[in-house]
């Protein structure tokens, strides 16, 4: 029975030294030097290798070292293998800062005083109380969840958005398709943090960015392949989109060639808005594989018929 | 009896409107149009006039606009004024979301990034967690205080020094010149929300640079004149001081021919890091006047022998 991680090589030794600690009884490996193939019931990797079936016939678990599973295709995952994605501490910590990040370079308009500090022109700006900027959270999950609820505390208005009715304290929420227009029409800085399904591909499109109030800011840190870059490009072009802050695109790295990288009013960061914390997801690691020994739901499992 | 407002006309029309509403008994006028000088009891302005004396000589209570008094000359007041700096909900949102602004920038790196976006630079570097990063607030006033709350709420670690013994649950704090060495020999990011005295004019200097661990973040959002400028300059420059968000310098405007300007570390924004917010600051002016017409201490009063 083993346990093997499939990634960089520092967060490798960080999580082989805490599953060890924590599960004695495990073995736990780190590709590719596996002893026994048929003995590998776990597998922890961020993409999978194409030979997945053949490698480890005896596979339980697959676990994505991300937030998300759409990197990996899962109509190639065997029948009887669980996909369980990364929920940790660290990664929510990261996403909460970024988000508020992003929020704050909008709402206060940061980008304007760092092409301002280029001219060395000193000049201040207006900006509104908090209370006075409505907030639009789309994905209320495990990130999207923390990230409103800092936002709120930090004295946005905030709202929400998800595919099935949410109940959250003081943020009010929308569900569904019918309820998109009224969520998006009050939204003055909308944050995406939907999963990648085939629901969501390109859910970032005009007609949505023309159902946001004029002026109104975008930060998409879900997935590359929600975003129509053009669609932004046009929409930054005509106002209707006062401003952007993007951390993933389609296809990763963004081109040099994409008129993103020298939008005035665009922020651009290389997919880094959260990043898998090498302590808090080894403990995290642990506590799924003793659920899974002892038959217990696993946090993160997908449920393959909606891809989340 | 007349309030005279002196402000910019946006937020004096607010003022008036809401002074006006919560005390119906009160005159406000806006300057210059003061009916009667012997009638003026209070007035609210950023720099005091020259003949202030002369000009009101009634004059009991003078509200300064801002968070800070150093604007104005204390050694000109009348014997009998009292002077109040601005302590109002807006002004501590705006630091907040500032401070943590700046904070994330130096933790995460966003100056890299927002320097790749230049040359279409997709590259990603890591972070350490939020409990690995050490904050230290000078100040713990009516901004500082709620400025390490928030950040001990984002998961940092937090301390804290104040001139006199603080007790903050969760920030370790730190009292007096005696125990700066302390503070700063563990403080990863620096943050000065200190009051301009002269116990604190030219405090970042390069004595105190210099009991920072190697690399150490500044964030300045106190006053100016507590910065050597070229101290900064030469610390960035061996590398003393890793990155600084500087929102106050000495002078204001920054000159364009300063080295800070340019300099790829460092983040300069134009005295904006809070700004008095209309409708919140007119609750606390009405909330001060109702206090001092029925003999309560108003929040903010300055003693004079500190300057603040």
């Amino acid at each position: 029975m083993s346990f093997v991680i499939m990634t960089r090589p520092d967060r490798a030794a960080v999580w082989k030294r805490v599953i060890t600690a924590g599960l004695p009884e495990e073995t736990v490996e780190i590709w590719p030097d596996v002893a026994d193939p048929e003995a590998v019931e776990f597998l922890a990797a961020w993409t999978m290798p194409d030979d997945l079936i053949t490698l480890y016939p005896n596979l339980k678990v697959l676990f994505s070292v991300g937030a998300g599973v759409d990197q990996l295709d899962l109509s190639r995952v065997p029948a009887g293998v669980q996909v369980v994605r990364m929920i940790e501490p660290g990664l929510t910590e990261g996403m909460v800062s970024y988000a508020r990040y992003a929020v704050t370079t909008i709402h206060r308009g940061m980008l304007r005083y760092i092409a301002q500090q280029r001219t060395a022109t000193w000049k201040a700006w207006p900006y509104p109380p908090a209370s006075e900027v409505t907030v639009g959270v789309m994905g209320l999950g495990e990130l999207g969840l923390p990230v409103a609820q800092d936002l709120l505390g930090a004295g946005y208005a905030c709202r929400g958005w998800a595919r099935s009715r949410r109940e959250v304290d003081g943020i009010e929420t929308f569900a569904g398709e019918g309820e998109l227009d009224a969520f998006l029409s009050e939204t003055t800085i909308l944050i995406c943090l939907l999963p990648l399904t085939p629901a969501t591909a390109g859910i970032l499109s005009a007609s949505l960015f023309d159902r946001l109030p004029d002026g109104a800011g975008l930060v998409h840190c879900g997935r590359g392949g929600q975003l129509v870059t053009a669609d932004l490009i046009a929409a930054l072009d005509r106002g209707r989109i006062g401003a952007a802050v993007i951390d993933v695109t389609e296809p990763e790295p963004l081109p040099p060639e994409s008129a993103l990288w020298s939008h005035p009013n665009v922020l651009i960061t290389p997919h880094i808005a959260s990043m898998t914390q090498a302590e808090t997801s080894a403990r995290s690691l642990v506590d799924n594989i003793a659920r899974y020994r002892s038959g217990r739901a696993m946090r993160g499992a997908i449920d393959l018929t909606v891809g989340y």
